[in-house]
Formats: C-alpha cells, sequence, structure tokens
C-alpha cells in the first residue's frame, strides 16, 4: 500500500552544495534519496518544504515521499540514521494524507541569521555564525526591520536570478534578538577575556524572519542590508525606499551563507 | 631585547593530533610555531601549559615563549589569528616575566566533558559532544564524583602509557551541570520534537572538573567510568574501591575525545 510520509529533519550544510538535487550528487536531496533507497530498495523521490543554497544549513526542515515499504513508521527516523552522514539527522517520520505536499502545505517558515560581534570568533561557532568583530548600532537595525513586516513586493531583496512569477511575499515577523548566557557563563567570558560587550550578552545577535514564503536569498539579501544599517552607513528609514524601488541593486550585499539557518517549518492541521 | 610572552588561545581539536609537536607536523603546537616564525622571521619553541590528546577542544590554553621580535604585545593576537588556519585563535598575549613557565605556573586547570543524552546527535555540536542516547542516572553519577575530589593516587584513572614518575594528584571539583536553556528555547524543542527530557533542560550534561594538574587520559577515563554508574552497572561508591586498587584495569572505558574541552587554566599573580 501506498503511504505518503512526511519528515523532519536537521542538517549541517557547511559540507553540501545546497538542499536541491543537482548532478554532482553532492546535495541533502540527494543523500536523501540514496539512504531511503538503501533502506527499500526502491528509488524514491522526496519534495523538500523549500530550497537552501551552499552552506545553509536547516535545525528543522520537512520532506515528504511515497513508499510502498512497509516499515513501520516509528522505524524511519533511526533506520535512516543510521544511512545518513553525521551532518544530516532525520528527527521524526509521520504518515501524512495522500495530498500533503511538503512545500505547497507549509504556512510559515523562518530564518535565522547569527551575527557575531565579539572581537574573535567563536572556535565552536564558527561554521553557523557570521563574525562582524567591529560594532553594530542594533537599534538602528532593530528600527529598519520594522519596514520589512507585512506583504511587500520585495524585487529588491531577491536575487536576478530568481526564477519566480512574482515577488510579493507576507514578512510576519522579523526581530532581532541578542543572545543571552548565564550570569556565571558570562563571567567566565569576562575572565577569559572573550567578552566584547559588557553586561549579559555575549555579543552575538540572532535575526528571526518568519514569513509566508521566501524569495531566492531574500534574508541574506536583508541582512546584507541592515548591516549597512548598523554599520551607520544607510539610515533605518531607507529599507521603505529600497523596497518601492524594486530594484535589486538598490539593497545592500548578500550576506555569507554559513550564518544562515531554516530555523522552523509550520504546516497548522496538515501536520 | 629578549621577552618572554604569554599566550591565551583556544582551539577546536577535531582536526590535530593533539597539541604537542609530532613528527607528522599537525598539531596545535606545530601550527603556532610556524605562524610565529611566519611573522617573526625566527624559528620559534613555544611551551604549552599542558597536553591535549587527538580530537580534544580548548576553550582556554595558555603557552609561553621568548621572542626578540619588537611587535608591540597588543598587536600579538591579531597578527597571529590572520596567520593561523580558523580552528585555532589567540585570545590575548601578554609579556610575562623572564621565569615565567605555563605547565610549572599553571595553579589549576579545568576540564569540561559533555555528554548530550537526546534522541539524535546535536547536529551543530556533535563535535564537541558525546552522544548518549540512553538515559543516565545523573544523581548516582554525582554521587560518585565525591570519592574523586581531594589528594588521591589516580593510578587506577590513567593509562599504562603515562611516563609520570608518582600519580598522586589533587582534585578540587567536579560537579556535573545540567545545561539549562530559557524557557522559550525548551518549548522551541519540545515542539519540534527534539527534547529528550521535560522541562528546562534540553538533556545536555557538562561534567568540570578542576585540579591541580591532570595524568595522561585521566578525565576521560573518568567519564567512561562514571558512565557505567550512570548506566546502573557499578554502583556510586565503587569508586573508592577502584581508586583504592591502583589499578587500571579496575576502571571503566576511556571516553572518546571529543567530547573533552580544556576549560580553563589559573594562575594566580604570576599572570
Amino acid at each position: 500500500m501506498r503511504r505518503n510520509l512526511c519528515l523532519t529533519i536537521g542538517y549541517d550544510g557547511t559540507a553540501y552544495s545546497g538542499f536541491q538535487s543537482q548532478p554532482s550528487g553532492n546535495t541533502v536531496q540527494d543523500m536523501l534519496e540514496s539512504s531511503i533507497r538503501m533502506l527499500t530498495g526502491v528509488p524514491t523521490h522526496v519534495t523538500g518544504a523549500g530550497r537552501t543554497d551552499a552552506g545553509v544549513h536547516a535545525r528543522k526542515m520537512a520532506v515528504n515521499f511515497y513508499t510502498e515499504s512497509r516499515i513501520p513508521v516509528e522505524r524511519w527516523a533511526v533506520a535512516l540514521n543510521t544511512r545518513l552522514p553525521q551532518d544530516i539527522v532525520v528527527h521524526s517520520a509521520h504518515e501524512v494524507s495522500e495530498q500533503f505536499h511538503a512545500r505547497r502545505h507549509a504556512l510559515r517558515k523562518t530564518y535565522r541569521y547569527t551575527i557575531n560581534c565579539c572581537k574573535f570568533p567563536d572556535l565552536f561557532r564558527r561554521k553557523y555564525e557570521f563574525h562582524h568583530p567591529t560594532p553594530l548600532d542594533i537599534e538602528a537595525m532593530q528600527a529598519s526591520l520594522q519596514y520589512l513586516i507585512g506583504e511587500h513586493d520585495f524585487s529588491s531583496f531577491t536575487s536576478p536570478l530568481s526564477t519566480k512569477p512574482h515577488h510579493v511575499r507576507t514578512l510576519f515577523e522579523a526581530k532581532l534578538v541578542a543572545e543571552s548566557s548565564s550570569d556565571e557563563i558570562a563571567a567566565q567570558l569576562e575572565a577569559a577575556d572573550l567578552l566584547r560587550y559588557p553586561g549579559k550578552s555575549r555579543g552575538v545577535y540572532h535575526l528571526y524572519v518568519t514569513g509566508s514564503g521566501f524569495l531566492y536569498q531574500m534574508v541574506r539579501i536583508i541582512v546584507g542590508t541592515i548591516l549597512q544599517v548598523g554599520e551607520g552607513k544607510r539610515p533605518p528609514e531607507e529599507i521603505a525606499a529600497i523596497l518601492a524601488a524594486r530594484n535589486r541593486a538598490k539593497a545592500g550585499p548578500t550576506a555569507v551563507p554559513h550564518g544562515l539557518t531554516l530555523w522552523d517549518i509550520e504546516y497548522g492541521d496538515n501536520l
């Protein structure tokens, strides 16, 4: 009997050419498909909830695929994890309705972009954070994000290589959050001369953006632009004019991929 | 004028054959020495505060070396970091007295060993945590640590390859700490089915051990032994008998190196 299975997965994107299958074969989708084939013996196509670029990570991504395999659904995660490389993990498997489609039925996606403003990179998180060793005006960056909330034509914030027919998307939320650490950890970091800013923050900021969907390179261009605000190169209110221009050349550069993580996908009652 | 400089450094040990120089050249000491030579043009020997094994990390390690270079002390960290690979970072440089010796003058060292009891490994910390997917009796492990505090002959807890003439060392402190995460993060993890234990803990435990000095593989053998206590294979009080036996065969296995990090070194007024 053919079943439709949905997997939630995570991956460290450092070693991969992105999520979506490519002739090189070095993608997360290729790894998933080959592990499913190893398990079931049948070539299987998986549908991802979205694409992530080369070097971008996922804490929670979803995929679905059809299978005739009789393996009980609760066994899939462990069975695939033993066949996957260590930088891809299946967290759960669910049987879903015949119609469920991991991309079309996703209601909200959240991406996180991490900026480390400490003097030196964090050795143990260097592959997941963008290191920006000079101070940023965090309040100005916060202010600039307000112009992006809501429904807008995000043509200024997508690559000219975008293949989408229209660029109107809705951003539900965008917030820049200082990573807090306990007093004890902050004191240790200060003692070891590892803390850039005094107080509880270790100088690491996470930008969380939640929307209905995202265009090609959209989050990274948003980050590259608000970093210019944080550096004092643009006033926060210029974001409104950049949006209105619908011209990629008006926005800032595309931030490096390794600071970006697909953080969450929500499906509501579909899953 | 010859100066004695002390550097505090950190490294991700994943790619290295340990701290101490080897003919292969693939050690942290070799990398430091070659970066100093690149900077000053002079072959330089660095003295480390201790050795860490292949695959073991350091959040804070110290080294000292003598140099005739006139580069101001405040420039050394940045100058060396531009010449070092990304997995080794110099955090600070200080001029110290002619007699200062990074190993002999270290008063206390703290190691941290991290055990992740979640169902699946943490993708983004998998190189710095030992993954133990079945539950552990944390209270029994806490209880077992009390037998190790104080001055003891740690022969049972060192490799037969130890080259030290005697095995008496003092452990000042040994504590197992559950990593706490904010309510928000815990709720997110729970929603994403990533949380193994309910409550605030994400199921990750850090063992911190602080002592005057450590024997070869001592922390890893302590961890391998208390893991057996946590698994219910030994009662906590057996630790006293293992210590008294002064026989490596009585203790548990040597835990994998990648969970271990040299966390701190203290010098008192010497630095």
